[in-house]
């Protein structure tokens, strides 16, 4: 249904039935064994069973009344562990701490680089191997490390949450060897200096971290099986994700839900900030209690006046922040997908670093790193600051140039940086913001687990300050008139620049609100939600957001989101949109039409109609019930039921003699002879009188069911019992169980034959699981509401049914090209063919509802799928 | 379906259907008066038209290149409108001044009250009287204007708001009467000095002048037709109304969202956030234009110390603060819904009242104003404060009370008021929460718009203050124990307070972002957003919110949503729910069983099946469509045709003479005699000859069409002719049309027996509207996920469906009992008879897919509605 490559992805009913099933596994397995952890526990002593439980029990008693009571207090917590918030306080704690155990060893790295690079402050030569080869060896270490355990660690992994929590189901994209993979992973690329974020990669961890946590608390409850709630509760980690990272619950909440979702439960709301408070609150307790904060503040805490923050006359200069980091999101994303294709496509470039896979990583490493060492380029750009050196300085309260002249600037700290002896401050802030630029796009290009939100959130902030600067340098008394003198504060710049480069790049305007915890200020609201905004109108209407352009670039199972200005869409109808030439099984069909479908197309649903006559859905059936269908129909032991029963009918003959027209059609069937052309290897010995197992090559049972898109799909091919017993593959072999008293004494031939007359029966559809509502459209169903339904059910297709009638099918695939292709960014808007004549007519302000004549004669009209010509019967049968 | 007062409710297809074709009608109207005013615009002069669309000129020429200048900006301007910036502009700047002029006009009326007050200070008697008689007056003028305008404006809004953007049509709740009602209303209201708020009217209003502007706009545009976009517009809306409240942009659109939505599509979250972003702008700037302020900032700015907002040990200070205000925000929604139904129980009273409805907002008022004229008992309450000057006060940035005694508090300005010469300040402070928390229910109960927002507001941040002013006299010298004395800041405590309380009341957790744009400051933002989730949990899990409690006691059709723990909600499944006895009509049905079918049920749609045996669901069809199938069959165009006919039949036999066997039968219908007992008058004059329309009032057309619901329902009743007739009644009155020709000589006898005949005849569904792909669900679906889907698509009723057959349905009715059975607040838990049975077995952890096996079994065996019994043929039909 939805192309080629798409073994991952499939329709999101049957995904979390899978998904259901699979926990429910689990969770059944979890109840048994926490059944036998308690009777074991019963036998052995408290101490024992304290070891399996230690978790849940808070203290030990020694006497036999103390005993009771833990045994008690244990039932009450086993009970209360089901509840929604203890999970969300065990996810928030442990977010927090990882995140503050990475922080911290990130800090460690950092701070190793920077010993190293000032103890050898001697020789250039060796100041400048140290400061190369550290970031070099981390990244690598990285690159091979998350290569080796877990490849789906790299990258950000928000475009994966957000298809997952469309319903896809990525499995591998949530198991503990991905999160051993992202963390150890994502401090090592962090460590190393490199321009990198880890906001993206948290919301991937929070994710993993509520995925293993979901797994774990089953042992003690049964909701933990539901996978409704495990998609609830990876949309609250999500939000845990981004506040633990940033210490921004606010925020947090509505990044991840702008990031992650197309539609939200308002229901689920609590959790995430429920989670996320918990969370950002207990990473900040430990930076207190590690006597890093006297308090709990905020992480890059500003302290801009209050009274007076920014004058009305300035709002120009914001918006003009606003537009211009609108574009340059977009061109952000831009070069980012750029670089990766460039390298995708340079076959020779490609190749080379493909054969060495960690060699791409060192050589951007190797670059960045050079342009940034400090004694050459880097002090031009504040190359020795780490990025939270950078934020810090640029959040910076005080003015660095007044007059164009950097003589005031007051130099303390990490701020002396940007200060060069012969350069002006606006010049390195340019070459800052120029070098970061695309050092960041290529940075994030690296195949290890890092995101881009904060690389983009410090250029922002720079770009925001330049401006900031430039207009004190303009105006060194302020804008404001009357009264008193309100100099202007560069550092409000800076916050408004860097909400609006981080807004236009992952197209969200809670960056404003993340901006607001980051900082502990609110009083800029205004200029930041005007910058935000304007840049997202930018941006959105030139570039993808950038985790949809990874989503493009990985090519994940991803629906587009409708643009901003998606006037045609109401235009466009299912019916222009729909495949009309569905695949489709019929109630009374015998296994042959099975076989021949199944052989024509790779769908993974197919459509069950009650007649070809009268093409009433009745509901869909899975590909793989079918061939199931199919390999019971002419699987070995019912093959081998025939042998036993032509062989008690052969017995009765002998006895009986007397009326042989009984017997007489299945006697003529097994006497006559077809040629049959056979492809297979095992047809090379057709003549082999009673072989134990003749014909187990021809099955192939284990081979076929991994790889069933290898099945030829020519739809005349003549290729016979190899064909048929493609199908016949069924995992449970029931087929190899000892049927000692029966001899398969059949010939290839006579095999041949008894398929042919097997597939001619009529399909018993009793045992095959069949969904007896799929989802259904109506033909003049705008594209769209059509996209609405598909986002908000998370369905991969639907069928189009006019009055009972299946009539066409739209899947995922054909929405996406009905939206891409008139919601194009490249501006060729390509629109469906139907859409533009109706648009001139008046058809367009009809009523929704289809009138019944109009199908009526549409039907007859219609050409119908297959053989099938519109007949007297199916008057009657309406 | 809904039961009997469901008029109002309707299914949101349906509605959005009809919706849909009334924008639609309008905006076909529209078009014509646009095209016929540029046509006489074209003819006229120029001046002329400027008049007709001078809202969209921006200057005029005079001379010719000016006015071809012209026409092209004009143009331009109109496919401009089209676009959804230019609204949320138009919308956002237009609540701004709305908000604007509301809060200017309230000061003025709260300032000549204070002038008033303060003018007569010679008389005590006279100062309470004007003290007194102002609100009086204002407030009944307010209740009168309001009932006899629009009786919709009447209280917040926000419960209709929530219904409207659920899909339900309150098509009077979105007037223009209604906008003047409210806007008008609520300026009394306030100005009244009431503790009432302005936040929930402003959602409405914001509401009503989307839809008004939407209106307006579909005379240039044709993209305002849609509905989809409509709702979408109305969802921007209601965050306007509280972003330009509040000047709060994010907090409006996440506090819009909390209260107004179940699920929220991503995609129009930036329309919210622009609107309320430009209208907050604008309202700011107002105030910086009318020189209120020196520049933009927050309404209620705070001034707390920056480097270090609170300790970490004042966190279990916040704590309580929350969880006491969650027990408070309970308390007064109980409080609230008490005295609205001890009011409406009280018949004596609510007689007294209903006649004089004017008796009960002027009692409450004088009751309210009598307590807290400041002379008297206000004093002891600050009782001479306005809401606004409390807010500021409590939210001050000094303590009060040092060393519990209040000699060192600095009385400037309005906090004077909260000092009393002989009464402690913590008095003062219980005192005004205790008589403010009750008199705000009693309020917020009178028939006048207003909300209740504002009014907890101040009483959480009294009640905050209260807990920091305690705390400062407990820790005189602040908790901090190592270094520099940081004293508590009692303010702090006002702000969390505010946000936890009004956060319980509302079950919202974006009061938190409210409280931060309200007063600019985010350092508190831990604290608030403990005390926030805390005060939530609580709240939630004693008392429905306020807005869902209105819901409730309006008996608006919402769905309810399900709680925080709804474990079990996974357990119960549609079977255990659904209505297994569904009214249903075949395609080959006569219209006898139409007929029969509309006398039972008061269903608003049919599920139209193949036929009683196989039972496979075509659609739906909806009641009034197969009202009028029936009223086309009887209706009297059809007789008089009829009559017609036999007249040509009459004249051919006379005529022919030769062969009668063709016409014989419906000759022999004619002749036949049935008896009929008619229950209607005008079955007393049966043998007069010739009548010229002696059957109107038997057809009581204009009658019945507005009254369907008093059709009696008795399945086998023999009231004859009249009652079908009763679905005769065709709003178009065909019937009527002059058939000057033709004579209608048909008696009352004769009509019956063809009306007998005709009913016999199968129905011709050719020109009946038929939704063909009604939603269905299976057996199965959880009611976790019924409840999904209904909240998601906005449905009223779905059908429950075995592969392709009909063998439920489940309404919102239904849905409600389920999940109000399990989920009641009284603790009462009724879980449907099934869920329970199941629990205990295995069953419950099978596969969700159902078998066919099963379903082909069950069928069997179930009993389906009325006549019909499993036959053979249901197998063949399979």
């Amino acid at each position: 249904m939805a192309g080629g490559g798409s073994d991952q992805r499939a329709l999101q009913y049957e995904q979390t039935l899978m998904y259901g099933r699979y926990t429910q596994e689990l969770g059944v397995y979890a109840k048994e064994e926490a059944a036998r952890l308690r009777e074991s526990g019963q036998r052995r002593s408290v101490s024992d069973r304290s070891r399996t439980l230690d978790l849940l029990e808070y203290d030990k008693g020694r006497c036999a009344k103390c005993r009771i009571c833990t045994v008690r207090c244990q039932k009450f917590l086993i009970s209360r562990v089901g509840e929604d918030w203890i999970f969300l306080i065990l996810l928030g704690l442990l977010m927090a701490l990882v995140s503050w155990v990475v922080d911290f060893c990130i800090a460690i790295c950092l701070q190793a680089q920077k010993w190293m690079y000032g103890g050898l402050d001697s020789n250039v030569f060796l100041q400048y191997l140290a400061w190369v080869t550290y970031p070099v060896v981390l990244i690598t270490f990285s690159a091979g490390f998350t290569q080796i355990l877990a490849p789906q660690a790299v990258g950000s992994g928000i475009p994966e949450m957000k298809t997952i929590l469309r319903g896809v189901v990525l499995k591998e994209y949530l198991t503990f060897k991905t999160f051993v993979a992202k963390v150890i992973g994502l401090t090592c690329a962090l460590g190393s200096g490199m321009p990198l974020g880890k906001e993206g990669p948290f919301v991937h961890i929070a994710s993993l971290c509520a995925a293993l946590l979901s797994k774990f608390m089953s042992l003690f409850g049964g909701i933990y099986e539901n996978e409704s709630r495990n998609i609830e509760m990876l949309a609250a980690a999500c939000a845990v994700g981004v506040g633990c990272c940033f210490a921004a619950p606010i925020g947090g909440v509505l990044f991840s839900i702008e990031v992650t979702s197309t539609f939200f439960a308002v229901r689920n709301y609590w959790r995430g900030f429920f989670a996320a408070t918990f969370s950002a609150f207990i990473f900040r307790v430990l930076a207190v209690w590690n006597r890093d904060e006297e308090t709990i503040t905020a992480l890059f805490k500003t302290r801009f006046r209050l009274d007076f923050p920014f004058d009305l006359q300035e709002l120009p200069a914001f918006a003009v922040i606003g537009i211009a980091s609108g574009f340059g999101g977009a061109l952000f994303v831009y070069l980012n997908r750029l670089i990766v294709q460039f390298i995708r496509k340079q076959k020779a470039i490609n190749k080379f670093l493909m054969k060495k896979r960690l060699l791409y990583p060192a050589l951007v490493t190797l670059l960045v790193s050079t342009l940034t060492f400090p004694p050459g380029f880097g002090q031009f750009m504040a190359g020795k600051l780490t990025q939270k050196e950078s934020l810090v300085t640029l959040l910076d309260n005080r003015t660095w140039a007044k007059q164009g002249i950097a003589e005031e600037f007051d130099y303390i700290g990490h701020s002396q940086a940007w200060k060069h002896p012969q350069v002006n401050v606006f010049v390195t802030l340019v070459l800052f913001i120029v070098m970061k630029f695309w050092m960041s796009a290529l940075a994030t290009t690296i195949p290890v687990p890092c995101g881009a939100f904060m690389p983009v959130f410090v250029i922002g902030a720079a770009f925001g300050r330049l401006v900031g600067e430039s207009m004190a340098a303009w105006f060194p008394d302020g804008i404001h008139t009357d009264g008193t003198i309100y100099p202007i504060v560069p550092g409000g710049y800076a916050v408004v620049g860097a909400a609006a480069l981080s807004g236009a790049v992952t197209h969200t305007v809670s960056t404003a609100v993340i901006v607001f915890e980051l900082t502990g200020q609110i009083s800029h609201i205004l200029p930041v939600m005007i910058a935000v905004i304007l840049a997202n109108a930018v941006a959105q209407s030139l570039q993808p957001s950038l985790y949809d352009s990874i989503i493009r670039i990985k090519k994940l199972p991803y629906l587009p989101e409708l643009g901003w200005g998606h006037h045609e869409k109401y235009n466009i109808r299912v019916e222009d949109i729909m495949v009309r030439d569905v695949r489709y099984i019929t109630l009374n069909c015998c296994y042959r039409d099975l076989h021949n479908v199944l052989l024509t197309g790779h769908l993974k649903t197919l459509a069950l109609v009650e007649s070809a006559e009268s093409m009433i859905l009745l509901g869909s059936i899975e590909r793989a019930q079918l061939q199931s269908l199919l390999s019971q129909q002419l699987g070995r032991p019912r093959r081998l039921e025939y042998i036993r029963e032509r062989a008690a009918a052969e017995k009765k003959r002998l006895s009986v003699m007397s009326n042989p027209g009984s017997e007489d059609e299945s006697h003529r069937a097994s006497q006559e002879v077809r040629f049959q052309i056979s492809t297979e290897e095992s047809s090379f010995s057709p003549t082999r009188p009673v072989p134990q197992k003749p014909l187990k090559p021809a099955l192939k049972r284990s081979s076929v069911v991994e790889r069933p898109t290898e099945i030829p799909s020519h739809p005349n091919d003549n290729s016979g019992i190899a064909l048929k017993n493609l199908f016949c593959a069924s995992p449970d072999t029931e087929g190899l169980e000892d049927d000692g008293d029966l001899e398969d004494d059949m010939t290839i031939r006579e095999i041949a034959e008894w398929e042919e007359k097997q597939l001619d029966e009529q399909v018993n559809f009793n045992n095959c699981k069949i969904d007896p509502a799929p989802f259904q459209l109506v033909e003049r169903t705008s594209l769209h509401k059509t996209h609405t339904i598909f986002s908000l059910l998370g369905l991969d297709h639907a069928y189009v049914t006019s009055i009972g009638r299946l009539i066409g099918v739209v899947s995922l695939k054909e929405l996406r090209k009905a939206i891409e292709g008139s919601v194009t960014v490249k501006g060729v808007k390509v629109r469906p063919p139907l859409a533009s004549f109706r648009d001139s007519g008046t058809s367009s302000s009809e009523n929704e509802a289809t009138e019944l004549h109009k199908l009526w004669d549409r039907h007859k009209t219609m050409s119908l799928p297959r053989e099938h010509t519109p007949s007297e019967s199916d008057e009657k049968s309406q």
